[in-house]
């Protein structure tokens, strides 16, 4: 018998959470959530945790204001903000994603030069990747983290209509229409970052061109090749078990 | 009693995947084939599946066209037809691989700088290598994937008579006089285009000669020192016990 | 019951060394100070063995002039007199390192470019960190190791009200208000030395402002959020058996 | 009871090979030897095999003229002769290495820029290292490999009174006052290269002194501190029951 669809939500906010984190784009912090699919006005989110160490009973509901929904009092993720100023303001988003991963972090604090797709596999991330500096709105005295919902909408507004924002000295914040699509992305986005960094040592290069970026997004995400990533590295992270639906 | 010739050829695809898998040359995605050893219009290729994962029972026999020869019905992969391609214009080649490896990427994108041989390792790669670039001929409005036979005739053409191609913002394809001198090459790819990059940093740097490319195009690419890779890596990656012939 | 204080502080420095030497902080040289809980002209440190080898046994009592306590007769870190030297003038330190991290030692080394915190994590690091040069006191000829109290104490007062000096051609040595503090940042200031190198080629970059860093330093370090990496890190390391009282 | 002096040296290639290989110094390919402990016209080399294999049935007795001394018909590495022509020059060596270390590898094709100590615990390699270029005396057209007594005997000229030398597009060559000498200075060579290379990104650097490579030069290298890398790494690499006299 299929499992019901808040069961799988939750094993696959686990899934997420390990395979981002066995492929180092999360490490002891940051963090990985699903929108409800059933209640598009709740998210699922691990308590505050390390990514590699979360099961399904760490998952928390949480309202898109970062309440938890059903009074659970284990201590949350500071910035659980982020996930639900994304889903507040973008309802087709089903998964988004809080990254420190390290690669990307160069083009967040960078005067000159804007993380833009190189490779294939992350056409779909869009053109120039907008970065976001807390200081712009909230001032240059705060801790750098994302601890309100003033913030987080902020930041989503940021993101406007796209697959990321860069956030400055500090991360990313991505959203995904499904899960696959938002780890897929997520894996390479730090490889996207480090070609691009290599390229330019090498002078000029060419990025993805606009109907390039066009057809990349225009892919069903879904597909068996589109979700041979997720499969891999679920095993690799080894929750290869929790993939079934049964 | 020696094991037939598609069985050895089968077992050496699967060798082949782990290895390439375990090196890194390949990660999620990426493929490796080899002619059939006994009907030089078929080769075998896994069906749509992480290298990593790759077992004997994975294997496809397909005709050139990408076709699968026996009408196997397993989804698999989209750019089978790079394999093709090549064996088609190239009798000799035994054994083809199409990777993402991450460290040849800047080279794919680079418009000022092309990858040149500069360790002894990667000798026989030939001198400059092209550049394979799919909007050239396709149009800047593509996935950038080689999805049928005339992308991947036309990649074909640019590797010519040499042993690789660039695939703009993609990998790269390789061809091999024997899946020990694929692999083998392979692995050394990757590396070879790091000390460049780095070498470069340190300002100008001397490539291989014309006359050590030719001495090194002539070794002998089955010996025990060529081969002492394949059989290291194959123990490394865990599959040792399928080198043996029975 | 719980354990008591001295054990504990045996136990944490167990459990820093180990997490330094799994997160790459330390290798097989390098190592990780406690001051004694209750006699703060004593502090623990390893026998002179590699960090990811030291148990609760190999713990020795120094007294701050790097003299065994009570005589114990095991050949001592030639350099442990990095940690007397701090402890003896900063009456708040709790806890102290020496590390030969990879990728702090450019900024060890440069002429034109200082460390600066970039990315939140390492907010309290403070701003420019000072480059320590033994041989501008002690001459060109030395070994470069910190081997007597004079070394020491003119490397604390390099270091002086701030969290770590780097060590010309050799490495750090940083001081934390409590283990977790030290080792937190610590397991973080090789990632933004790496981050600021990229960001440089990148072109200018901004670094965290003085506000920012006054912020960040203004965290309370022991909360569960700034303990999850000690936890994680702990159990990565194969010692989170160590970390409960009891 | 105590091993006898040559089970001794011939554990001790193992062990050099195991760490060298663990520490990536050595992968799939190169080398390490040692002197024959009562025979100085001889020394022990592993038969053609992966680093990380050998064991101590390996191990074969070489003449200096890279003729195996008691007959030993499997098949030897092809590029023995580094080893032979560098202990028939330099009496006082007791261990010698060829490596591909590939973050050296830059320094071998440079134009511009010469190898240098920049951290202490290279202070022993000495000032600027040679780099040898086969096709010096030897032309344009050779495999790049040292292939007999010729190469090897311009090689060791090369490296003269010194501990090594880089060999053009192919790694190097180190010599050794002993084992625990040669294996510690060659675990940190390719680190010193990606210090110095990273170290150039930043502008300007400081290397090491004469008088601190003297110092450096000077020290005991068989102390408890000099000998804890040796110990450490042979536990990594899984060797650490070979260390021990019975």
């Amino acid at each position: 018998m299929a499992i019901d669809p808040v069961t799988r939500t939750k094993r696959d906010v686990v899934i997420a959470n390990r395979i981002l984190a066995q492929q180092g784009v999360l490490d002891a912090y940051g963090h990985v959530a699903m929108r409800h699919p059933l209640d598009p006005q709740k998210f699922f989110l691990s308590r505050s945790l390390s990514p590699a160490l979360v099961e399904e009973s760490d998952i928390i509901e949480y309202n898109l204001d970062g309440t938890p929904a059903d009074g659970d009092k284990r201590p949350p993720y500071l910035e659980r903000f982020i996930h639900g100023g994304i889903y507040e303001k973008r309802p087709e988003v089903m998964a988004t994603l809080h990254s420190h991963a390290e690669d990307v972090l160069p083009f967040t604090i960078s005067k000159n030069v804007r993380l833009r797709p190189v490779i294939h596999a992350v056409g779909d991330m869009g053109g120039e990747v907008p970065v976001w500096d807390i200081a712009d709105k909230f001032g240059d005295e705060t801790t750098l983290l994302v601890t309100n919902m003033d913030h987080s909408r902020d930041l989503a507004n940021c993101i406007g209509c796209g697959r990321l924002a860069l956030m400055r000295g500090h991360g990313f914040a991505a959203a995904g229409r499904s899960i696959n699509d938002l780890v897929r992305l997520s894996v390479y986005i730090p490889r996207n970052a480090r070609v691009m960094l290599n390229a330019m040592r090498l002078g000029e290069f060419i990025a993805l061109s606009k109907g390039e970026i066009e057809a990349r997004l225009k892919l069903d995400t879904e597909t068996p090749a589109m979700k041979r990533g997720w499969e891999f590295w679920a095993r690799e992270a080894g929750v290869g078990h929790l993939l079934g639906d049964d």
